[in-house]
């Protein structure tokens, strides 16, 4: 707009020069402040940010890293500029898909990988990300529009197609092979994959796409009252895979686009699938960056906010050819796994003694112990700054005492861990 | 911009009628052509979805609204439609607070009161809602520039100021006494306050408002760490009000602009702020809608997945004197609470019976039992439509029966009992 704008002021000008009457040149000036107002109010619409080169963890209004750089300093993530090196591709750009998109791109991830068939609609306004004025788009173009303005230092790929599709699942097998992003990374070229998907044909075909390239994934989904949800992460030969078990989330013998088209939808709700993205992006993070506790399987029930916690170990009668060839390869480098722990184990042994040694410590220089023991239970308490206290307690601490301020919980907690305990005993 | 445009044709044509020499009229019409392009431009500038009279149920693309409203025909809420007559307040437009505007927003919330005073800053921009495109803008304005475009059927109020000076918390409480947008509503002018700021200090002020105004509200917090946070309900006199207990979030003598003068700044993570905020608006949703079991307090810790529960009742010691009242008043209205409880459930007995005699049921009339622990346990999981099942089993059968699919469980679960019990003992 601003060009034309430019040019308009130009042809005013040489008409101004062509007129032989000066009394209408007024005239011409008055058209002229016109363009120049309207030139102003086209410079108002919003200027993106510019891409910015280093992650800095100056404190400072105009840094978009200073509060995730903070991590370090607060002692949760070592390095958190290593956030930029990784990929992540999000099958589904819905409800769950969209939002986990939007926190990964604010955190500063390397590279997404987006990929949906579908189109914006209205009816999709009840869930967070996308707007009225989208409607129409695919929701692969709108989410690339939203995500490049919130941070242009993201390398966006975007896949309109539906990855259940003969051809579709080509494109999205060859998306997650190319390795052009970071050449050096070992296996795919994405670091890992996350279902938001809404059925159970697309995550099989996740499923199959993982075994295959023995691709790390995280699961997740939503139920269709809308009040329940969870995440599983999915290591091909270590975990349960999606045709290991029977899957969790079922609308037994029903297809889905029969329901919505007799006109009975599902319900959802923006909290549970804001909570579900969350929960995914927390544990996409943390598996990332090495720090807590990576949960195998996370559910949430919003009726009674209760959140149940499980592992599953691999099927060996499992139905999915790859998963049985993953399941066969992992037990087969166990040898190597048991040696490379035992190595880590000495090498951490040896650090201690050294760190005995030079125990008066003059150049302040601190070995941190990596093991996942001390991430999860020591390194963050200790590191907070002076002035800051943690806001809960761990979980340990509550498991072992009692809830301030509560005198009868102990009680109520025998009694339920009792009820528990013969319920288990009754099996 | 369209009427500056239109105007200018119409200076343009004067301008051509004024002109003895032909030949210009040419260079005239190139002008105009130039302003009709412009005038198409700005005309695809989005326009705004129209407001929507009724919510309504059917399923079509177009409907903002079918998928909530698709919660009464799964069985969760009985009316959804009377979330348009609610008032919420929200205070503090920041990493939580911007993101349960926009849910309840999008939930369709009748009216939403925002407070704050602080500007956008690119630092904002690594949690959800804001975009670089709002910085220097106020929060309020910022938030409601957004809101109106995703929902123009909600009323929103914004009130850019700071609840912790003597002016903006007299602004604050008179706009909760006003009545004007349901005038028929018992007690003050908004059904719930939430608190999403980030500091004691207005964390105070909130309280000092609700315990003045016995006004029902939700606290909410996140760690500096940004890897932990809560969620609070405070029913004034009912339960502990923030000065009743040794607050939960501190940062223990230590002022927080001191610490941003010095160069030093809280972490965040729009992961969990993001799922604090779901936490809250569907804390929030159960409460106004009555459906599920509205949690007192809720923790999360994201580095262990854990998810810590609790109730506090009022301390009599309380140093706030309108709590003390508060609490003087609830002691005095038990025997009137007493007394509907037990009118409550006689009547339930009567139509459970009356049920029993009109077994045939001609005219498909249902009695429905809204006593919370039917709602808590029953309602929904029988609410089903027929071929969808229930993604997580409920709490209880969880807690009786061990998990499918997964063999080692139950003697994990008994031994992680086992030393839970004998922690429990040893207290």
């Amino acid at each position: 707009m601003e060009v034309e704008l430019k040019d308009m002021i130009e042809d005013l000008e040489s008409l101004k020069q062509s007129l032989s009457d000066p009394s209408l040149h007024s005239s011409i000036d008055k058209l002229r402040l016109r363009v120049e107002n309207l030139t102003n109010m086209a410079k108002s619409v919003p200027v993106r940010r510019s891409k910015v080169k280093d992650m800095s963890a100056e404190v400072v209004d105009s840094n978009p890293y200073s509060r995730l750089m903070a991590l370090q300093r607060m002692g949760i993530v070592k390095n958190y500029e290593r956030i930029r090196e990784f990929s992540v591709a999000i099958v589904g750009v819905g409800g769950v898909g969209s939002v986990a998109a939007e926190m990964l791109t604010r955190c500063g991830i390397g590279r997404l990988l987006l990929y949906d068939y579908d189109k914006v609609e209205l009816a999709n306004m009840n869930r967070l990300f996308f707007r009225p004025e989208q409607v129409g788009m695919t929701k692969t173009d709108a989410a690339v529009q939203t995500l490049s303005d919130i941070n242009p230092d993201v390398v966006l790929e975007s896949y309109t197609l539906n990855i259940t599709t003969v051809q579709g699942f080509d494109t999205f097998m060859s998306s997650l092979r190319n390795k052009s992003f970071c050449p050096s990374k070992e296996g795919t070229g994405v670091d890992l994959v996350l279902s938001c998907v809404d059925n159970y044909e697309a995550r099989m075909a996740v499923n199959q796409a993982c075994n295959e390239l023995n691709q790390t994934w995280m699961e997740s989904g939503v139920s269709e009252d809308a009040v329940s949800g969870h995440i599983q992460l999915l290591i091909p030969g270590e975990t349960a895979c999606f045709a290991c078990a029977p899957p969790l989330v079922v609308a037994s013998g029903v297809d889905e686009r029969t329901l919505k088209r007799e006109g009975v939808c599902a319900a959802s709700l923006p909290t549970t699938m804001g909570v579900v993205a969350g929960l995914l992006v927390q544990n996409t993070l943390k598996f990332l960056l090495n720090f807590g506790y990576v949960s195998p399987y996370l559910g949430y029930n919003s009726l009674k906010d209760y959140f149940p916690t499980m592992a599953m170990k691999p099927n060996p009668q499992c139905s999915n050819a790859a998963c049985l060839e993953r399941q066969e390869e992992y037990i087969l480098a166990k040898p190597a796994r048991d040696a490379a722990a035992k190595a880590k184990m000495e090498a951490e042994a040896l650090s201690a003694t050294e760190c005995q040694l030079h125990a008066d410590n003059e150049w302040n220089i601190s070995i941190v112990d990596d093991s996942e023991q001390d991430r999860m239970d020591g390194t963050s308490a200790d590191a907070l700054p002076e002035g800051l206290t943690r806001e809960l307690p761990s979980a340990d601490e509550f498991q072992k005492s009692s809830v301030p301020g509560s005198t009868d919980t102990s009680v109520d907690d025998l009694e339920i861990l009792r009820r528990q305990l013969d319920a288990l005993n009754a099996d």
